[in-house]
């Protein structure tokens, strides 16, 4: 059995406490949290909840779910020594966890919204460690709730997480801006659902560039001109002639 | 029964004609292309094909699939009047069409490649006609194939259509950037497709700006300025500030 305990009660720890709590093999030893979490629903019922960082249970691994600037200090404030303290984000480096502790980090892939259930199935869950032991605990510990942990370097992660930017907080807010357009017209934004699900879709068959279409591409002037003129004193003509430029020398 | 001739036998036409030929109710007489089409394919083994313009045969509907540059000259070309004649295209005018005959608009809002198979059945289909009677008739014909058929003016259609740019067009952009990204780093894209296809089912539930997560929109200037370091002499640079900016402004 691998013994955890969640260090922070974020959106990304509250998935992950989900996902782990039905998984064999894992024992949720205990959940703190600087704040009170609800502790009388019924997913934290049968886990001791603590606000008080001097009374952590022992465990095989403790799991920091927090913003990412509080992560060095936080763990440096650790009364923990020797045991196994990972974090969970893409942007921050392994080292710059406390040395206080045998360090790693357990990164799921994915965009967690506390108002949706993810299945982590299929979620690529990042690991790294100092040692191999360490390693191969956290890759049991993925394993018992995902078919995807890939060992990777915080370096490679981090340029992974630079990717996960593009591919969805700005692909996110281009569906944004397509929603306010619609908006405007009083159009309802499910119009362009199919397409969306089509345009994510598309890339599990061919690759981004083959699957490219458009006035852009295509180098359609003049419906590239009718749409410039829809955006003038618009914010999003910027975006426009910047993708156009992109699409047009690819 | 509704028959149909279609002029131009490019991507889009391919598809519609494949979701038209099993339709029931519907007839296709004939196709007409340019060049010519490989009608011994299975496809076209039963609908006549010409590259003939003057041999058009008769017809309830004539479906215009050509580049949008070609169709009002086309259109204007054509040897047959009072027709009803509609292009499918979303940045085209009606009014571009030729007023030698009864015009009208057929626009299925989806991306179409060769390569993949789509489903009508949930495509919006936009509609416009200049008599009540053929907007009737194109939304019997829409009805055929989809569950989806919406009256929509050009100037509506137009801004329906640049929305469709931001959302699919340039989100398979920066689904190609991060695919880049990794492929430098020799990462599989696999890894980012989990997170693709969670960012574009989020949307089915919640709005894009409730979804919208990340250094930016969480102000993490520490994690974006990370990121700026690796995106030094990157093409992709202006992309990222462009969107950064907009997201910490939301």
């Amino acid at each position: 059995m691998i013994h955890v305990v969640f260090l922070g009660f974020g959106n990304l720890n509250h998935h992950l406490f989900i996902a782990l709590s039905s998984a064999k093999n894992v024992v949720i030893k205990q959940v703190f949290n600087r704040s009170s979490v609800d502790s009388s629903s019924s997913l934290l019922k049968n886990v001791p909840c603590t606000q008080d960082i001097s009374k952590l249970m022992d465990a095989d691994v403790y799991i920091i779910g927090i913003p990412d600037d509080a992560i060095a200090p936080f763990s440096e404030s650790l009364p923990i020594q020797n045991k196994l303290i990972v974090h969970t984000s893409g942007g921050v480096n392994m080292s710059e966890l406390s040395n206080n502790s045998r360090r790693g980090v357990f990164y799921p892939l994915q965009t967690f919204s506390k108002q949706r259930e993810v299945n982590f199935k299929n979620i690529p869950i990042c690991i790294e460690a100092e040692n191999v032991r360490d390693l191969e605990l956290l890759r049991k510990l993925g394993e018992c709730i995902s078919e995807n942990v890939v060992g990777i370097i915080s370096e490679k992660r981090l340029k992974l997480h630079l990717a996960a930017v593009f591919v969805n907080n700005f692909v996110n807010h281009l569906y944004a801006i397509g929603s306010d357009i619609l908006n405007k017209e009083n159009l309802p934004f499910d119009l362009l659902k199919p397409l969306i699900s089509e345009t994510a879709l598309k890339i599990e068959t061919l690759s981004p560039k083959a699957a490219q279409t458009g006035p852009a591409r295509r180098k359609d002037q003049k419906t590239i001109d009718k749409h410039l003129k829809l955006l003038e004193n618009s914010d999003n003509k910027e975006f426009y002639e910047l993708f156009t430029k992109a699409l047009k020398n690819v």
